[in-house]
């Protein structure tokens, strides 16, 4: 029997309370994920654990690679279960690592599995987990809809088709799929791929020769988004760049049409235009903008070079950047084309700038409007979590926050939300305990309960 | 019944043994805040609760505007009752908040209201501390007596009018106050009135027109300060600027003389000297100097035009300035002129850089004779204190610190200095209980008092 | 009677059974520290506690002067027991500072006195402790053997005399001593005695005229320190500069050869390919490198000109380096020459940001190759190491790491082993009992083993 209880991380009564009446039957609505929505329309059932649960996951390959595991165990020629039975021993002694957690729980949440994971016992849980999955018809609808989950956003390239969110509308499922607008291929103007990118641009709009004409293909296309139910968008920046010229954009934009790389500069110049030329557009459509600052991507070349993109080489950024994050808000704030936003910060250095910069950009068109998002990425733990309500409740207020997401590639990733929401009663239940706010259950619980989902139903106008 | 009971952030036996023992009854030696001196000599009793608690708090205001108030409730045209019962509503969720913490107990050691904020409870507030206030004549000097307040230091600008502080000692009050020295708007050259500032200044002195003329006007200032006891003097900047000579930094007058505004360098080059000459001459005349680093000013251009300056749109600058703040201690203390120094810093990862760096400047002048200031504005909160006793404790000398302030522009701030004694006495009391530190509880309890009073005391040389 | 107690740091049952039944009874390997090898050769028995406690301990003496002491008690003509008597009275209040734990360990685990440190209990405890020494026989050895330390590694120049660790061996001591390898004062171009540095390289390999001599010279110092056992080595950078090409730093070095002072930029340029060749070489050879980042040392002149280097002047720099450090590490790893390495970082805001860098280069050369190492110099404290187990643990694998070490001048330091091993028990035994984590003992056990010895031992490759 695995370490994990009911009460996991709920250390006192008034905790165990907020969770179990309040959080734990909450739906879920997902806001930001990477799941491909093709998986979830095809719906095929899973054949075996390891397919469902290591194959494609960046975080549990780094976790084996700071343990000193061959590239064979993790990406390389091993066979399935060689890498699960690896797995296993590497996570058995990981310790205050988020994964430690989170492997458990979906173990145990999706194949009933309540063995501690460790080597001993890897062989028998790989048994028991595909033997439930032979019996089980597994697939992506029933691990989304047993998950109780009502709304999921994946992230969507411009250019990317969107006839399989209509076919997916017409599957019947209990929960929608709707896509986030993302124009972060168009604005990496310096990237090998680039005209690539844009020609499957042309090819969904019309030619591109022109900033102009840029920039009505990605309206054309967020129109086409806003047609599936497209509410939010989705913007990645290692830092914030300076907000420049439309003419000088162009220049950028010719050189590269022109198939000559540009240099740092120009590229900052272009990705600080679009930047805001998106945010504006966003605003002008009532779509929410997902900003994530601070990754720093690829350090590795040997290994981006092997297995490509995301794959467990990315970062934590030193960025400072919030000066330009304060004159972006503060020049579409004076343009009236602030749109709300919710703020992705990988760096907790940064937490109580970025808290108290948003706090100067909120108005009464949203509760909440510009957010502080959830602790992301590297910060996805309880240590990032807890760090994350302190300086979220310090400086800003709880009661709006639009809470939880996965971010995720796994369809087993939902417990993360439930991970949040004991961490977030625990934290509650302590003050309360501690005489340090209101002893009023069904007062705090209908917060919780908020910041589990009404909050985000009603940021981005979904039916609840 | 709020929630707020007498053992309040105490949460073992020996921390309410050193809150109740030693802490509790000292007095408040309040060695910062911006207090308008004309009001404490006018002391005017007050007429509702919103005039002395809502009206013109920008943290308050803050707080409504992060949970998506309409600004008419905020600053606007609402009612009074209107704007009370809003603010009511929005504390009543901010949990983890300070505003939570201290509008409760603002209400209840005040007014004598125990009923706990929320919507629900507004009116009921509103009438309890209005017929309160009807009845009891409710005046800045009641106020500040009935806190056990001591000594005030308002902070006032080189040209301010000085009399009413000799008028203030005339009234007889059982505390000092004096003006704290603050030569911020002759030093920020750049702003859009600097000459009407600096006219003000020649209307004290003599006309200004060279860099000499300056700076003897700036110290006869200082001279007339001292006459009504002053013993402090402020300095706020974003970041430290380089220190530079003085023929470059005339330039940069002469300039601004002549009504052309210097640019961003330029300012620098000015700041950088005046800096350095003003801490140079603290040091001459034995003035601590108060030094307040990070603030990243009116970042809401719109709502600057509509409001004005410190009206909550400021937010934590992400300034790294350590390199240049010592260079400016070392060239001070190489020319024997470094002053004792308070540093308050708005960013919390600076923190332990800031810390050590003081270590290196430390003399037998006095005890502590650089200090790390407490926790401070948006830090001016549980976390943000229990931050800064953890980084000054580990790489400092605790039972020098000189304590707390309000930093207030309101006179019912004074329980901040109670709330930060519950959080000094739960942290010594909690090292107590684990074995991590001495059980003699009277020889702690003299470490609490000094920290509360005498440290600050003997630090500007006042009367206890 | 001290506060001490068997269980000091032990907050629960499971924190002391892991500490007493796995941790405590372990070896020391103190892979780094400023210890003299000639000291630990002559094996002089000590002749006061003045001279082993107090004399030449830089942490000490910054103490006193954040308590405001006079340098005369602290470094200058004081007699002995005049700065024992100041010393216990200052660190009588320093309640959470390290230092006033380890002291107090430090004299019941050396002296067997057990007298609360402070100023009344001073002269008692002066008594008591040289008593101790006058009857035993305190030698280097004894401590060191007394202490249960299996290795020790110094740091020692690229220059220095190893004849001395030869002579060690034939000793007979219960615990080895090796020399890691450092090449700063080689690196350290810009420094006033370079040319004497460089002189007494060439005493011990060849003249140097050219990067390819200086380059063969090191290579020739790093084979005779290997032929006495090295097996790590050593860099200390404010920031990390940029990797620059080998003619470039040549010119640099041929200026300074010339006897002019290169600037800061040539010196960057000569510490950028200098950190590259060096890391490469140490590849090459199987040894591992420690790199120490962030230290901001020498702020004031005054007390550099008075009393030197390294004695308590220094503070934790703002260096933002993530990126050129991730550069770096691609760079030797693209050429198949990134060494072992463990990094050492003194500025805790950049906890999470190597973290997550040093997870992008491991390799199945080592478990745990690239390490983040352990809470250094200011972070060497609670508050420190309990971040560091928490940062280390939600972004990496805690059962690799390699643990502590003093990093220290003083014979009486290994208590700080015991300090750590007592703070990471209490974090295990904390996460166990609160159900985040196995309860199996013994399992959890050994991970507490292999970080207080067995990781290092087999990381340096030593005998166990």
């Amino acid at each position: 029997m695995s370490y994990i209880r009911e009460d996991f991380l709920l250390q006192n009564q008034t905790a165990k309370d907020l969770y179990f009446g309040y959080a734990k039957e909450m739906p879920i609505f997902d806001y930001h994920c990477h799941l491909p929505e093709r998986q979830i329309l095809e719906n095929k059932p899973f054949s075996d654990v390891f397919e469902i649960w290591l194959a494609g996951d960046h975080y549990k390959w780094r976790l084996m690679r700071n343990y000193g595991v061959d590239e064979k165990y993790i990406t390389g020629e091993a066979t399935n279960k060689e890498k699960f039975v690896t797995y296993c021993r590497v996570l058995g002694t990981a310790f205050g690592n988020p994964l430690y957690h989170w492997s458990q729980v979906e173990l145990q949440e999706f194949f009933g599995c309540t063995k501690e994971i460790n080597e001993k016992n890897a062989e028998a849980i790989w048994d028991e987990c595909n033997d439930y999955i032979r019996k089980n018809n597994v697939t992506p609808q029933s691990l989304i809809e047993g998950s109780n989950v009502k709304h999921v956003y994946t992230t969507n390239e411009v250019f990317d088709d969107l006839t399989t969110f209509e076919k997916i509308k017409e599957k019947g499922y209990k929960f929608t799929v709707t896509p986030a607008f993302r124009a972060d291929k168009i604005m990496n103007i310096d990237a090998a791929g680039y005209r690539t990118f844009l020609a499957k641009l042309e090819e969904q709009t019309h030619p591109i020769a022109t900033l102009a004409d840029l920039e009505s293909a990605i309206e054309a296309r967020l129109q086409a988004f806003i047609k599936v139910g497209c509410k939010a968008s989705d913007i990645a920046v290692e830092r914030v760049c300076p907000v420049t010229e439309p003419a000088d954009a162009e220049k950028v934009l010719i050189k590269a049409l022109g198939g000559n790389r540009p240099t740092l500069e120009e590229t900052e110049v272009f990705k600080g235009y679009l930047t805001y030329f998106l945010m504006k557009l966003y605003a002008r459509y009532g779509i929410a903008t997902e900003v994530h600052i601070g990754a720093m991507r690829n350090n590795n070349a040997v290994m981006l070079e092997k297995l490509g993109l995301d794959t467990g080489f990315d970062s934590i950024s030193d960025t400072n950047s919030i000066g330009l994050l304060s004159r972006l808000f503060d020049r579409l704030n004076s343009e009236a084309s602030l749109p709300k936003t919710i703020v992705f910060n990988l760096n907790p250095k940064m937490n109580t700038e970025i808290m108290t910069l948003i706090g100067c950009f909120q108005s009464s068109e949203a509760r909440g409007k510009i957010q502080y998002g959830p602790a992301w990425w590297f910060l996805d733990n309880k240590v990032g979590m807890e760090q994350h309500l302190r300086d979220l409740t310090a400086t800003g207020h709880l009661a709006v926050f639009v809470g939880m997401l996965t971010d995720s590639r796994s369809l087993l990733s939902y417990p993360r939300h439930h991970y949040f929401r004991r961490i977030l009663c625990n934290y509650l239940g302590t003050m309360m305990e501690n005489g340090e706010m209101t002893t009023d259950l069904s007062y705090v619980g209908e917060v919780v309960r908020n910041i589990c989902y009404y909050n985000s139903v009603s940021y981005f106008g979904m039916e609840a």
